[in-house]
């Protein structure tokens, strides 16, 4: 049975609401997602919440109650609450129907197979959540095999990147590593590592990409080091026709990701 | 000579920080915009700050200088100050070197030269100032006419959208007007009006656009109503490979004005 908590003192919520600073999550080894749409995409994907709050007044919808039953099935908690206390779990003043804690995922390089797809996205120093989620985003649409987070990167369970992810979290597998760890990787099969670069003529249009296409994006305000782009196999340029010459570093990986797959798909 | 101020308590402080809030804005008709980067985006388009706050250890930085000469030769002020009140008017906790202050400026339909390029960006109840500013940023770097906002949407002048404008919001016309306006403009001259949707089977990369396009991106989690999508000339979809079926909005657009400019620009 779904126990109830409504006492915003009740050390339970505090230990879930801390899940939104970083070094809690560190320490407890979970995040937190919100949203019937999200939840229910972590569920078609195999992942289900160790723990799920839920208003009462949602009580009888039927995805609440379907993951509920679920959650408590899998050995977790089910627990009704109210649109207060969930909206100090998730820092909206408009809280989703529901919360749920998940235990963190860890994907190592050598868990990815790179025949799973023709793309794959490579993000480094990628500083903005909201830019890591809705790049995994793209990578759900485009069927990418993953992201692959370079050096000191933003963190993907982060509330925000969570939330900009729509549930892509759950679909796109996210790995961070450094940099000689993933060239050594990659450089062991196939692929063609492409960079997004301002330093260069080849219009990414012209440019043909062979599968897999490993597509390197740089930091937002800097762009990549330059031994990253000399190591790229094909460093291309997005045109800018006008005054700013700069693009958000999630919309450039997603003009340059469509690209690819269209050639891929012929 | 600039002014000095250091008080949290100086009434222009507290006048300044209430533009953050759109009932504010609205009354003052004024808005703020950080950083070198965009004021000096800025000042390249002809838009001087009514007023500019500067740390004092900026005082010393080329364009802050030749940023306050010209924000005092065109009648404003210049105001030296700490960065404590700087993070206090920009709400970050590492605030940006300088934060301006200008009048809003107001564009309509009937300022818009249709002429003036072969893509304008048309969204309607755009939701998130990310978002809009995002989409900014892709309209500069398209170079398109402009961005005509419908309905409910969120204010270019917020400062979450000018931040994601990355400066754009002062290269790119914006102009917020009704559903039956637009298609009024739109209709007395040339213009193929384009509605991106998931309701269609033509695929974006396979249909040929006719300059001017006009390209129409509908709300974040609702898309555009069906009497929108009737009135498009044109609906194209983008292919969806994964799980999710959804791009982010400000993701879609710019893939599909790339899309665009790549078939108009041969």
């Amino acid at each position: 049975m779904p126990r109830e908590i409504t006492a915003f003192s009740n050390p339970l919520v505090k230990r879930v609401r801390d899940l939104r600073d970083k070094r809690h999550r560190r320490a407890a080894r979970q995040f937190l997602a919100e949203g019937l749409r999200i939840l229910t995409e972590a569920r078609e994907t195999g992942r289900i919440p160790r723990l799920l709050f839920y208003a009462g007044q949602s009580a009888g919808h039927p995805l609440v109650h379907a993951l509920s039953v679920e959650v408590e099935a899998a050995g977790g908690e089910s627990i009704q609450t109210t649109p207060d206390i969930l909206s100090k779990l998730s820092g909206k003043d408009n809280p989703q129907a529901v919360v749920g804690v998940f235990d963190e995922f860890d994907v190592g390089l050598g868990d990815l197979e790179r025949d799973r797809s023709g793309i794959w996205l490579v993000a480094e120093r990628l500083r903005d959540p909201g830019n890591l989620g809705t790049i995994l985003r793209t990578g759900d649409a485009v069927g990418a095999g993953g992201l692959i987070l370079i050096g000191e990167s933003v963190d993907p369970f982060s509330v925000e990147a969570v939330r900009a992810s729509m549930g892509a979290l759950f679909t796109v597998p996210v790995v961070h590593t450094d940099w000689q760890s993933f060239l050594d990787w990659l450089r062991q099969g196939p692929g063609q590592l492409v960079g997004l670069s301002l330093d260069t003529d080849q219009d990414y249009r012209a440019a043909r990409y062979a599968a897999p296409t490993f597509l390197l994006t740089g930091n937002e305000a800097q762009g990549m080091p330059a031994d990253y782009a000399a190591a790229c196999d094909l460093l291309v340029k997005i045109p800018m026709l006008g005054k700013a010459d700069s693009l958000n570093a999630a919309v450039a990986t997603a003009v340059m990701a469509y690209e690819v797959i269209a050639q891929q798909r012929g």
